[in-house]
């Protein structure tokens, strides 16, 4: 299983928004949106092989954890609007622990630190990091778990909690790129690898 | 100057569509749109040294066709709705030859035939296709057009076509990927030459 844990700094943490404008009253819930299309979407075809996980810690019921499985997952899309419906959907859910919301979407309040201390259990960790290692070299583990954060990087704190789990950092390229398309060069690269 | 040149075979060629139904209405325009934030978006930047060319071939008034400059954009943003917006403002430019509809955004009715002879005279031609050269390995020209199709291949009357320009075919993978991540995989790798 690939994973990814997408930091949504200021992404907004209630169902109230609108669909008419993911990019202004969000907290930039669009840029997960659009992590979601490419961690799953191939030609014709969803990854199942994949997990995504965005951390919604805007106001103004920080953290919200929403986890997607590619192998499960129903009624996904690949445009902006129809996964901020899913999204926003899972927002209402109430209740305790993870709930599930829709086939393969659930939503907890489960922090970074509990998401990570999780996954670490099962998958080694990267973190994609311009001053990195290069993907294409770099020795990847066969269940690989990649944490990044939207247009702003992970905080201090963040970074400690990762550092915990003695993560390798990896770059992608001599510049610096949207979160959505580091996900789809990380794909990319697992993909020529087979794994 | 990297060029881009998207077929969208059905894509709505009025501005009568919805921001609301992208994915429903509009022949699939979104593909498009997404298109246009791989071609462009980097991290707190634009890439300037790229144009793409959005050949709009659905009803009613097929082709429109969009060019977009990196030079001189202005008004872009990363989402769907937005760029879906620029495009409707410039299907609804009336007049002739090549319009400018807002800052480094044209809109013209040059067929598919007229853009690649264009193109072609300054430019060296590749085809992404699942069957070509590894882009990892393939030589590379200093200023590139890839020719690519939306959900669908290039029919058999498009690929003639572009036959005549002696393009070379390049595969990105051994699995076959959305237009949008083709172009953000093909910009990684023109990035990673520069250096």
């Amino acid at each position: 299983m690939r994973r990814f844990v997408i930091m949504g700094h200021r992404a907004i943490t209630s169902a109230d928004f609108k669909l008419d404008d993911l990019c202004g009253s969000t907290g930039r819930l669009d840029i997960l949106l659009r992590c979601v299309n490419s961690a799953f979407f191939l030609s014709h075809d969803i990854r199942k092989d994949v997990e995504i996980v965005l951390m919604l810690l805007g106001e103004p019921n920080p953290p919200k954890t929403i986890r997607i499985n590619g192998r499960e997952v129903k009624y996904l899309n690949p445009d902006e609007r129809s996964t901020a419906a899913l999204i926003r959907n899972a927002l209402l859910q109430k209740g305790e622990g993870e709930r599930r919301c829709s086939p393969g979407i659930y939503v907890s309040e489960r922090s970074y630190e509990e998401v990570l201390s999780n996954l670490s259990k099962e998958s080694k960790m990267y973190y994609l990091h311009e001053q990195g290692e290069d993907v294409r070299s770099a020795q990847l583990a066969g269940d690989p778990t990649f944490v990044l954060g939207d247009d702003q990087d992970l905080t201090e704190v963040e970074e400690e909690i990762l550092m915990r789990y003695d993560p390798k950092r990896l770059s992608l390229g001599p510049i610096s790129y949207h979160a959505d398309h580091c996900i789809t060069l990380v794909n990319n690269e697992l993909d020529r690898r087979r794994q």
